[in-house]
């Protein structure tokens, strides 16, 4: 997508450089940070410099593709490189599925070229490129998929940030929009602040004033004001999880909002790769709930008028804070899930 | 109520000074501002080193006892000084209908006992005294009607600030959990942080650590995780202003926790004296939503590390926000008014 009018993606590779967008920096400064090596790009998916399932799947497929050319020519030592390389990048997040799933796939690509390690090489990265590429093709197809539920005109209220700074490009809730405004719609979004990390008035307004859409972030809190005053027309968020039965977890407040729009008789759709549908979790009644640290809600932090960051104390002294991370949204508030392979009704997917 | 175990009231008079807790200051320091005379009142109102609106009214009439005292003995004198004060005093929060009101009370009763400028004195003094006192009171007996409500263990949830800090002592809504927890009661309070001027984090929270009442800030995404997850028993909120048919408009936010208890099956009760029912607005669409600034929404302050206050920008630069102060919650999603004449359902407001 578009910053400051150039294409950019998320993460990228040029031959043995890994660059992406420092995401530490966003919104305040636009940088890329290039990685020279795969231990480099470990320690950068490690420390958050790219974050997101799509773009550490792809941050780690290159990685694994930087290992294989760093490696000894030996075929012996080469496996046992590449492979400590594995391991390395396993441990950066170890809750990242995507990131198993592509180190394992280009870890595979490689090894199966073996004793040939030039082969191997041109493997490693050819999988790596290939698994970046389907990541921006699956946020394209949502896109697409999801495009024409927006009407010309349309004001579409979304929370926290599902788009393409999460993803290698497109992303998934905003890949509507930004096909849609592509496409000559009239598209306004209204951007759910999204307390306590604030991902919606940081990233998701970023990546919309990228792209020349035009926006206003809200306070969480007015969400429901704007729906009931008629001024949304739907909402589309992403998900971190899909339960079997269409539950869906995503980020605080995204239940508050789904409950609003049910309320007021706006569609609500959830905007997700198939990837993300878990059937091994019966309902959203089993999917664990992260309870993050009390100082994201008792603090803030940005730059101040003279540009230095500084970290603020907004709540009272003393006082203490709850911080549930996610919240899961039942189905029956789900109008229909956008994905990869078209739209979905909560009761029909895919087994 | 307690502050660091001593009680204290909002506002108060000491012969000719007028005391307040300045609110400027909280939650981060606890200061008392000394006014020596009516103007130096009419200006703390003014700059809203005290605000709220039984605050504000009783602070105003203490105004005018304090013209009273420093007017010129001859009546004619006497009429002008004082007369020119209430001008004053009326100027300094134009939408403030309990300062009119209060200001025009102790005027009446000094100007009913001219030419005798001595007893005009005195009647000015016990008007003022008498007006915070029934302030005082409605507080107290909101709490006593609205306590029984509140079961031992209860887990109640409020949204922004309607504690005493907004009145001269008690509250509404939280003069209930004040009252139930002087009785012996065991309750829990869940505090919307109330983007995006953190009263709940910074007032609501401070007023209950002094009371020593039990609580969490939650950010205001999570009220409906928690509701859901059936941790909250009871919503009590208070209200800016009542319609005759029971739509209340009240602090951004009322509305999606109204909104949420209702689809949740919890009571949501809004406490508020009488005096804020306006039998001349028939419906909630009939009052106008005050938009606030957007700079109270793309920054935060308070104190760094070091203490130092600070502001910081906390949204992607560039971005534009919306930024309404209230939202109207129609009747038809609450349980009952918790007034100092007792509970009343919505369909059941005196006229």
């Amino acid at each position: 997508m578009l910053v400051n009018g150039t294409p950019y993606r998320t993460v990228w590779r040029e031959n043995g450089t890994v660059r992406m967008i420092d995401q530490l920096l966003l919104p305040f400064q636009f940088t890329i940070f290039d990685s020279p090596d795969h231990r480099v790009t470990a320690r950068a998916i490690k420390d958050m410099v790219t974050r997101g399932a799509g773009a550490i799947g792809a941050a780690g497929g290159f990685a694994i593709a930087q290992a294989a050319m760093e490696a000894p020519v030996s075929a012996q030592e080469f496996r046992a490189y590449v492979g400590a390389a594995a391991l390395l990048l396993k441990s950066t997040r170890p809750t990242a599925q995507n990131l198993f799933y592509a180190v394992d796939r280009v870890l595979a690509a490689a090894m199966g070229a073996l004793p040939d390690t030039a082969r191997a090489r041109t493997a490693a990265c050819a999988e790596a490129d290939a698994l970046a590429a389907e990541d921006v093709d699956a946020g394209r197809r949502i896109g697409e998929a999801g495009a024409p539920l927006i009407r010309n005109g349309a004001r579409v209220l979304t929370h926290c940030n599902a788009g393409w700074l999460a993803f290698t490009d497109w992303g998934t809730a905003l890949s509507p929009v930004y096909r849609a405004h592509r496409d000559g719609k009239r598209v306004f979004v209204w951007v759910d602040e999204t307390r306590p990390r604030l991902q919606g008035a940081r990233l998701t307004a970023w990546e919309l004033a990228g792209e020349g859409i035009e926006f206003r972030i809200i306070p969480d809190n007015a969400a429901g004001f704007f729906m009931r005053r008629g001024d949304v027309d739907m909402v589309i968020v992403g998900a971190d999880r899909i339960a079997a039965n269409g539950d869906v977890a995503n980020k605080i407040g995204t239940y508050e909002k789904a409950a609003l729009a049910r309320v007021n008789g706006i569609p609500f759709y959830v905007a997700a790769p198939t990837s993300t549908m878990d059937f091994n979790c019966p309902t959203g009644d089993s999917i664990p709930i992260e309870e993050r640290g009390e100082q994201e809600v008792l603090t803030a932090a940005g730059p101040d008028e003279t540009g230095t960051m500084r970290t603020v104390r907004i709540a009272s002294p003393g006082a203490c804070a709850r911080n549930p991370a996610f919240d899961v949204t039942p189905s029956s508030l789900v109008t229909g899930f956008i994905t990869e392979k078209g739209i979905m009704k909560p009761d029909g997917l895919p087994r």
